[in-house]
């Protein structure tokens, strides 16, 4: 039994790790499009840097939610899952 | 059975955290590119930027919904899937 | 039996969480493609944003059911697919 | 017997969830290349709007039978293929 | 004797599901070029859009012909391939 | 003898499904470019719309005979190879 | 001995079926390559549209070439390789 | 039970590892298209440097911060996740 | 002995099949990418149609030649490699 | 348990020595697309090549940092994670 | 030991086998590209074709060259290979 | 114990061989494109080349370094690191 | 002992063959590039053909050397390395 | 203990051949890239060839610097590795 309640944590660390770790790095791509396009937007029309920054925020925030979900579903399957809870009462209760 | 249940656990964390990531990153790049195009119009024409952050936000929700479709999946997965308490009933009966 | 019913219980998981997710990823950057020439759009010619919009919105809904077909697979894969119905017939019969 | 034809009930939903998916994928970015064309098009010509939302539903549709196809497979893989029916009524009468 | 006939039938309904995924992948972002190009010339100039739309149908019927070849072969494969008919006469047979 | 003989019918199957599914893949996009040429050049250039669409249809031609190469090769492989007469036979015969 | 000659016979229809799919994959993309050039050539230039139909065939010719070689592997593989024969006849022979 | 708490921490050095590696991967791109955008931009327009320096930072923190989501997580891993403190104990515990 | 012999066989059709596959996807690309340029230029410049073809029929044998050194191995390792000369006489030798 | 605890040093090895060459492959190409902009920049305006290089600077100093997290993880893996001190005492207390 | 040395056979002819189509993969595409420029070049620049053709002829040759290593490296494996010497030996001897 | 120790040594070379080759991988594309820049700049202002060529140095001694973290760690691994301190010490004690 | 070293021989061939195959197919498609330009530039300057040849020349036998680098070590690895030396002698010396 | 040690020498020799082919691949491909912009400078600009060349040559320097890092740690595997002493030290001391 605490065999199986390890590799359901180990499960939960692999998830949790790569998780965050992919939307990272697609999320990260995705704003650097966006910034890309607003660097270049403020160089050629600096008078509009205000409206393009609002806009680039916008869409930074939108972007960066995507990846906060990741982060969400990661530290819940670290901290605090029914299931992590039920497993870690079997393996507590086991350890006796 | 406890050990195929907690396997039944290890899939599911394992398709929620992997899955919310994969749909981050597609959708990252996505929203990414309408960001880019978005910082560019404005820069190009900031007279009509209201016109296009409202475009800009429109296309942006659909992509989140998406996301968001993953994440609902995601969570079911973890906290409410019919399986889920089918298999945890399990898990606690034969604890006793 | 059981055992062998949970597998199943995983197949499902797994293929709803990762299939939702990998169809948001496609449809989330092609939804991305379209979002980014409609902004362009509105952007280049402000006159026209309402049938631009219109257009976007058009194809959004159209590459947003293909998701939704990922969707609904994957919550009949959940919730209601026949199969489900006998292996857990099974295994709560199996469970007396 | 049982745990074969279950292995059997796997692949139809791991071939479903995934194979919906991955259709939707390809077609999701096959549409927003055809939408991207069309919001770009009514930008610069608005008063073909007309005729181009009719090339771009034409088009639409028919990457979206592509899509259905993969639909229709997945569904009859998961309610209605001659196979399943034959493994189904093995695994009902095994149980008696 | 069942059990690989049930193999048979597990590889039949996995290449028939994702087969016709594949399929539907790569055609419907052929398909998805080809109807840009028609959604821009008929932006560009839309005294053609007979002509083009014509030029365009017959081309997406040319490609919507490989996805129905795979999608015949998927359906053999689920419904009536030779050897399909002979592993379930050896299945029922054994079944007696 | 039997469970080898299927092992032949499932890799038989396999090949068949994915190898048209591949096949169509590469071909759909291949033909998609095409297209995309001749639709642009009918916009750009409609009273040469009939020289083009028979450049077309020579060269999506070509091309539909590779993806039938694939076909008669997956239908060789489900209905009359040689090997599968020879197994088919084995088959039959160790079912006496 | 059976057992191990129809696995070989299972590498033939393997090797074969996938064989000829990568080699349809990649020509149809280089053919595609080639028709596109063509058609906008043709559009462009109409008087010259036999020369451009000349070359584009000599090009095709040559890119199907290289699948035919595939294909002449693939079909030496399923009908007249020489480790075929020899198998063939060790199957044969070990049924008597 | 040791060998399975190693295990458990073999999974969170490899996740720890790998996850930051491909985090910063990803972002490191998305850093570099807004580079790109920005150096190129202060060359076009030297006068606007303060404001696209700016931008650029906002950006880049922006992207920045996804990657540290990653890090955390991987600190997470190794040094503070209630998991390892349960395994650890546990391993300990075994030593006596 | 004739267990290992089949397996050298399945490894030459196997490494015959995709090696010649592979080959031809590559060089099919690379002959698509010459011709399509040869296309345009004799388009483009009608005159020159003789010594555009010749450059590209040089470069498409030179592909063509990359390509045959494949085909070359493959059909070595199926009809005349040393090995199989030696597998045969101890495959026909166990015979006896 | 020495093979268990080896393993663990195993995996630290693997995913130092992949994790940062990893990041290292991901921060070189994103330093690259901002090298590749300044270098063009100094080319073009000469005059700013002062701004030009701090704007660079700053930029490959945060993607610098990007891979120097994942140096750091690495480092921490080797030679001072509490999980390799822990794993350490057990190998050398074991050793007596 | 013949098992063994069969093995190595084995491993020989994959080696080959896919060396050389990796390779000629590689190269054909590197050759496209070179042959597409020296077309392109023939067509604009027509009295320039004998110059163009030596240049391209002398790149051609030293991508071929890259693809003779790996082609002698092939034929090394297959027929002239001390180890395989070697190993024949061991073979032959264990024959008898 | 011995046999343990080895597989340690072999995850350093492995990890240290491989390694220092994906960095090199990805900085050498990134120095690629910093080179490219670089050299047009010099072929279109070979006036600034000083302040050019400062400039990519700047930039490819960045890049370089992010391959020099990897060596570092690979010569680590190979030579330097506690753990092959502690295994070394293992296997030797082991061999009296 | 025979038995492993057949197994490090296998390793020698398959790390040469795929070796010096995958060098081949970088360092071709990098020639290709260079040879790209090359042609370009012969076409649209011819009197510069003499420096360009050089520069080409130059970079070519640069990119060779990376490639020769490989089949440096690949020959080492079949003919010379030290192992191998090693291994043979155990080899032969157990044959006795 | 001699089959472990062999393992190592395979790990040894796999990692050096396929590293320094992995390095040779990306490097290949940066040098082609610099190439190709020092070939296109050197024909826009032929009288800057000197300092075209000497700053092409200085990036392929630094190019070529990160294969040969590879090549080095290839070149300490096969010969030169502490390591490798002792386990051929283990190897030939367990031969007598």
């Amino acid at each position: 039994m605490e065999a199986e309640a390890l590799k359901f944590f180990i499960a939960c660390v692999t998830a949790a790790g790569f998780g965050i770790a992919i939307a990272a790095f697609g999320c990260g791509i995705g704003q650097g499009l966006g910034l890309k396009a607003a660097a270049e937007g403020v160089a050629r029309n600096p008078e509009a840097s205000g409206k393009i920054t609002v806009t680039m925020l916008i869409g930074l925030a939108m972007i960066e939610s995507l990846c906060i979900y990741a982060l969400v579903v990661a530290l819940i399957l670290i901290f605090a899952s029914p299931m992590t809870a039920t497993v870690t009462g079997l393996l507590t209760g086991a350890g006796h």
